[in-house]
């Protein structure tokens, strides 16, 4: 009889990715996929990236060393500065948090605000990573319906009402992406971010604005951020290198009051005491060369191709009475409500023609973990187009609209 | 009126590292400092860590990518190999999975294994930084004593009943560092882990056996793990780069039943997706190239020289009268017990004559957070002797000899 292993109450709430489950599915020779969230590795900046680890060796005692936990200092720097005009303010140090990933900012923030059976609002569809590590934390969520300009902030009063009445009190945090979301693609007007900035600011909730697909806009004038509509208060901003430079490195940063950012500092002291310095001094390294501005520029000219090359796909191939869409202006996705609204019996049917995506039930929480009216989400699919290639992308289009053809005509409903 | 953060009942339990604190008291012009316990820069290898960048060339779009939650492949296959020896089998990969450091092994640990009001059995004293990470976790501890032969094993069943007493369950989870401990630099006899792994099956308690100074043996024989010894049921094994190449890479390992494994594979995947990548494929490029192995060699000697540059200072300068200690056969620390017993007012005495070391009670819990007996750690005081030069060594010993003669001749208690 060998040692049982009894897991917490905290384990029992968590869910292994649908994704990683999904992923197993489409790993088939042949398979085209749009459905990681994958930035392109044919444009990682290899070389560049690479020829930065000089900077191993002239800072090789601090780069192999414990760091701070609020970051490496000159990358810090670096990301001050960098934040300024988006940000509206210069941030003073005490008030940024370099973490190990976007990833690490959510939990990080779960940690220090949240206790079991608190509420988030959440965008519906939202971010499955954000749901996975509020879960985690035991939170429930409320949700915020969205359409082709974000979140329906009109509707936000009513669902912390209906928080309230059922709950108690109100919503610890409003999370929300509100740049090219991720699964949507859309991004916030600019009216909707100031109604979202008020209506927080005078119920007093905290917003986490997260915002990894900012700096990929491939058309149209870049927003203000909540942060700066609200003027820095009640705000957590987070970016990342995932999406600009690359996810491999596991950096990235969040700007907050500086209260919530020194309770961040010590949580991150019992997680990982440091992000990985070697990691820090290349990123700040090749920013200090100038590569990122520069890299930046040429990705959004590949990302708008591949972009450009989805939307001709599904404009040629999908037959508009089976699914509506608009093309993003940035970001890495492309979200489709299927008008048959069987998002699972299509992606089996996908996977036969070769080609993947992510079903929408992926974006939205459970039922049972929801406060107020949710949302399965089995009407939608969510397509990336920044990892296949443009080839690979007009074969896609085709397979993908065979496999809407089939499963929109004549498929059983499970 | 600005926004005002509310922080939750978790960040309420969090304590900034006391370590921390003093390390401020600490950044004089002059100080000699066996306070922090930090692997010497000055031995880092630099060259030919910065040399494995090639390997960010050659595997650019994996390193520069998203990777695996249970850790990047190749290293995970290295890793395997390293610990069968130890480890007494070769453990499937399943078994294992790669962390940003041994803190945050505790962290997924506490995720998975931890209900606020669990108790864990750990050393009296212990790692400073598992108490942080465990008490985060809402963990209470119940203590066993140590003597220079480490864990008094022989009390670990009291402290068990006495625990199921008070609290209605036992621990959770017994915690050790049975090599080279931190702080007590005491190694468990084979007698005492044979009856703590006898113990520990008998009553069904995990074991985290935690073993980052295990490689840093400087004299005597290598003793078998408790892993091994309990033929790896109930047993999570953790180790890690940061004292054996480098903190910096934020880079460790855990090896327990599958059960737990996945369990903190799907945790993780909340806390940071993956750990550095870029980080990964350096680390894995170097032990490939053989680096480590002569490395490791090394620092040995490198260290070996300066634990036994300490304990010539020690024992020329301090009075037998005034202190107690073994002179450790590996690892980082000397662990003084005072005859005086108030560490803080030689602390402050030290910090007057240049020479700065770690005062007992970080390395205990708080009273209020311990399960029976408590112990506040004021008659120990903890020097690190791997960080400063033989030179410092020598000259902090007569400060500190100095301090310890004032403050036990006739200071003021406080």
């Amino acid at each position: 009889m060998g040692f049982t292993t009894t897991l917490s109450r905290s384990a029992g709430r968590m869910r292994p990715s649908p994704i990683r489950e999904l992923f197993k599915l489409i790993q088939r020779p042949g398979m085209i996929s749009f459905a990681g969230g994958l930035p392109d590795p044919a444009i990682f900046p290899v070389e560049a990236f690479a020829d930065c680890a000089s900077a191993l060796r002239e800072h090789g005692t601090v780069a192999l060393q414990y760091g701070a936990s609020e970051g490496y200092g000159p990358l810090v720097e670096i990301l001050r500065a960098r934040m300024t005009p988006h940000l509206g303010r210069a941030v003073p140090a005490e008030e940024m948090i370099v973490a190990s990933g976007s990833q690490q900012v959510m939990d990080m923030l779960s940690r220090v605000l949240l206790d079991p059976g608190d509420t988030i609002v959440v965008e519906a569809p939202t971010y499955p990573g954000a749901l996975h590590t509020f879960r985690n934390a035991g939170a429930r969520f409320a949700l915020v319906p969205c359409d082709g300009e974000g979140m329906c902030t009109e509707a936000l009063p009513a669902v912390i009402e209906h928080c309230r009445q059922e709950t108690g009190q109100a919503p610890r945090l409003i999370y929300t992406i509100v740049n090219f979301s991720n699964p949507s693609g859309a991004s916030m007007t600019e009216a909707r971010r100031r109604q979202l900035a008020e209506v927080a600011r005078r119920q007093g909730i905290l917003v986490f604005e997260d915002d990894p697909y900012g700096d990929l806009r491939y058309s149209g004038d870049p927003l203000p951020s909540l942060y700066s509509l609200a003027g820095g208060e009640g705000v957590l901003y987070a970016s990342s290198f995932s999406k600009i430079l690359a996810p491999g490195v596991r950096v990235a940063w969040a700007v907050g009051d500086p209260t919530l950012i020194r309770a961040m500092v010590v949580a991150k002291q019992g997680m990982d005491l440091c992000t990985s310095m070697v990691s820090q001094v290349l990123v700040a390294e090749y920013c200090r060369r100038g590569h990122l501005d520069r890299h930046l520029a040429t990705i959004r000219g590949h990302y708008a191709a591949k972009r450009d090359a989805m939307a001709a796909a599904l404009a040629t191939t999908v037959p508009g009475h089976l699914a509506a869409w608009s093309d993003p202006t940035g970001g890495f996705f492309f979200w489709l409500r299927l008008v048959d609204g069987d998002a699972a019996t299509l992606f089996h049917r996908a996977v036969e023609e070769k080609v993947a995506f992510l079903p929408g039930p992926a974006f939205f929480p459970a039922g049972e973990e929801t406060v107020g009216p949710s949302e399965g989400g089995s009407g939608f699919a969510r397509l990336c187009f920044t990892f296949a290639s443009p080839e690979e992308i007009a074969e896609g289009g085709r397979r993908f609209a065979r496999a809407l053809s089939v499963a929109g005509g004549s498929a059983p409903r499970v």
